[in-house]
């Protein structure tokens, strides 16, 4: 066979379980591209926000990934669109020929075109992201000590998380205990009852995805820690200085942290489908384009029952490793499987000692849930060091008491001087 | 005897130290002011910009560290000028009243009004500067797999550091290794005969604080590992694609960092000589201000010989601890104690198993020094869990021989396109 040259784009889960699966096919020219030079743990990006983790803990250089795939470069780069006519991709300004693609691009926050939501929230996707709420929630608590105005000190010193799903249901514990265990000693001079770590769910529960009594028990070991859950409140508008919502309640907060939902980064030149996700047949082909391969969230193939396949870690790389072998399959004149996907169940931390984790006939809570969500992560985590640093730091957190990651990169500053303050005048 | 506030400015050795001093009088109310919100080890900074070590690692929170001193409270804010008459402190346009004041703002990278310097050139001070020197390091690699234009390609992969101090000797060392361990794995299609780590030294000779014989070794050493020492060279000007020397070559690069000087980082308000540096009674205070005390590298006091102290870890602390000391004992109606410094020795580490030590009677190199090194770094390093986290990192890098953090947080763009050429014009 005529060495062909597939390029893979994205690399995240999806993307690096690809390459690993290619890797086997040496006479493949492979290509991996990604407009970072590093694959990010996203299961672990809040303990960056929460000061728990370092950024480069939950990080891996692609490069270094590499290496023992001899038949596979790295492109850095940004991807702009796909042309499925000449079968290039375009990655800034150059045409990038393949004879396969495979794309695990993910999805990125959506605002749902909500006002406010893209220019004054705060998104949790990217390690930009993870390190920008850090240093908000430092800067804030700073801001706080240093203000004599009282509303203005409990607005800095709000912390808000829309959105009651996995990612902000472990932000919320997180920055709950980050609250009790951390700013209650660092900042002596502010009242701890002033601090708050708010999260606002549209839905009646949180963890949509669990059984109600799991989620009753995550609700439960929230409020014992202090965060204040709002549920069945809809936000209708994100403004600089708070979040209004449908019931009309005003949030006074700098810290609207979103969460609520996720939109597709699918390419121009992809035919789309709902939540700008892109459609594929169970093979994980376009039907249009059977050379281009879409794995991971940004797929959206509907399994048995016409609901698609939930957008989680197990998912994209189950998918990553089927879309290079039906590749490989095609390649070598095989017929190329159908997605099959094996549930692993769902988990969600909520803070020391305490998880909760579902599988298929078992539902577990507590200590049990909480080890076994230590050890799967450590487990997925790519990386020896990564895996004794995080280790390292767990431990650490675990016997102090302390998120010791609370280096403040850049100072934020916040608008609204107490001159004129809008704040009590309720947005 | 009546409250006495003390302001300690700068949270580097000088003002840690004077802090902890500071404690031992819970009667003293202490304001210890920064404009980052955590202590930098900056004799580990270039590990950093090398890649070798995560910047939250070598730093610690200022209110992790001021738990336990409860007369003492943190300001962040940067210091804006010193009212000599009113005895008040401006932080942010707002004064802060003292009744002393101990000033350890150390110094910022100088450019001896050398044209290009500030604009083209790296500094190696701050976290930001080693974050910034890593991510043009890796951008700089990935640019130059991509480009198709030769001399680009070279200036991409050259990297220049001027000054052949400490600062620049430990940086130049460790980005050697970073090319030979690192570079040459992770980048197969750069040829490795063509990354080069450049050190420019006006003198003849590198390390002009050791003995000539240190400063062989560690110059044989060097070039053992691949770096090129340009000695005797003295840069006219920094370009954005390269430098030029008087000798009249042209070094073309887009990363010229620059170790080559300090000016001292006195605030206005103060009296300045020399190097922007204060000058002070042996006392540490400033004699037309005697409630005023300057501690560490901003100090400009001579000692025996006629010579201004050393600009070094340990003149910073043993001062920082004896103008604490001194205001303490002119509280307590005690006569102040003049400065003595203790020659706690020089040290520099050249790379694994590598480096040059030199204490009254000795001289060390090599392996014993290198130990010795890491120990004394260790020990000083502020924090447990830094402690355990970089050495779990030196364990990691000496034993797979990989500087493991690779993340490049900001993607530099570098100027200069391929249709005209410049460097090849020798600027």
């Amino acid at each position: 066979m005529a060495e062909k040259h597939v390029v893979v784009l994205g690399a995240g889960f999806a993307g690096l379980h690809a390459v690993r699966e290619l890797a086997r096919e040496p006479s493949l020219r492979v290509t991996l591209v990604d407009k970072n030079n590093f694959h990010l743990f996203q299961p672990l990006l809040y303990q960056v926000a929460s000061a728990g983790l370092e950024a480069p803990q939950i990080t891996f250089p692609i490069r270094a990934y590499l290496r023992k795939y001899k038949n596979t470069r790295f492109l850095l780069g940004g991807a702009e669109g796909v042309d499925l006519e000449k079968n290039t991709l375009l990655v800034e300004g150059k045409p990038v020929p393949f004879d396969y693609l495979i794309i695990g691009t993910g999805t990125r926050t959506s605002d749902f075109g909500l006002a406010g939501v893209s220019q004054f929230s705060f998104g949790m996707k990217s390690l930009d992201d993870a390190m920008r709420i850090r240093d908000r929630v430092l800067s804030a608590c700073e801001e706080a000590v240093k203000t004599s105005d009282p509303e203005r000190r409990k607005a800095l010193i709000t912390f808000v998380i829309v959105g009651g799903g996995p990612t902000g249901v472990e932000l919320a514990g997180s920055l709950g205990e980050l609250r009790r265990h951390v700013i209650s000693r660092d900042y002596p001079d502010l009242d701890l009852s002033e601090v708050r770590v708010v999260l606002v769910e549209t839905g009646n529960r949180i963890l949509e995805a669990f059984a109600p009594k799991s989620a009753r028990y995550a609700e439960n070991y929230l409020r014992h820690l202090g965060v204040e859950l709002m549920l069945g409140e809809r936000v209708v508008e994100v403004l600089p200085h708070g979040i209004k919502l449908l019931s009309g309640k005003f949030i006074p907060t700098f810290l609207p942290i979103w969460t609520a939902g996720v939109t597709g980064l699918a390419l121009p030149g992809l035919p789309t489908v709902r939540g700008n996700r892109v459609a594929t047949t169970p093979y994980l082909n376009i039907e249009t384009a059977p050379g281009i391969f879409i794995a991971g969230d940004l797929n959206y193939l509907e399994g048995p029952g016409g609901k698609p396949y939930p957008q989680v870690a197990p998912t994209a790389i189950q998918q990553g490793i089927l879309a290079a072998q039906n590749v490989l399959r095609e390649l070598h004149g095989r017929d190329k499987l159908p997605f099959k996907y094996r549930d692993k169940g769902n988990m969600v931390t909520l803070g020391r000692n305490h998880a909760v984790a579902e599988f298929t006939k078992l539902r577990i809570t507590g200590f049990p849930a909480w080890s076994a969500w230590l050890a799967v992560h450590l487990y997925y985590l790519i990386g020896f060091r990564n895996r004794m640093m995080v280790l390292s730091n767990w431990a650490y957190s675990y016997f102090t008491y302390d998120y010791a990651v609370r280096i403040m990169h850049n100072r934020h500053s916040f608008p609204l001087e107490t001159a004129e303050n809008p704040l009590t005048k309720g947005g």
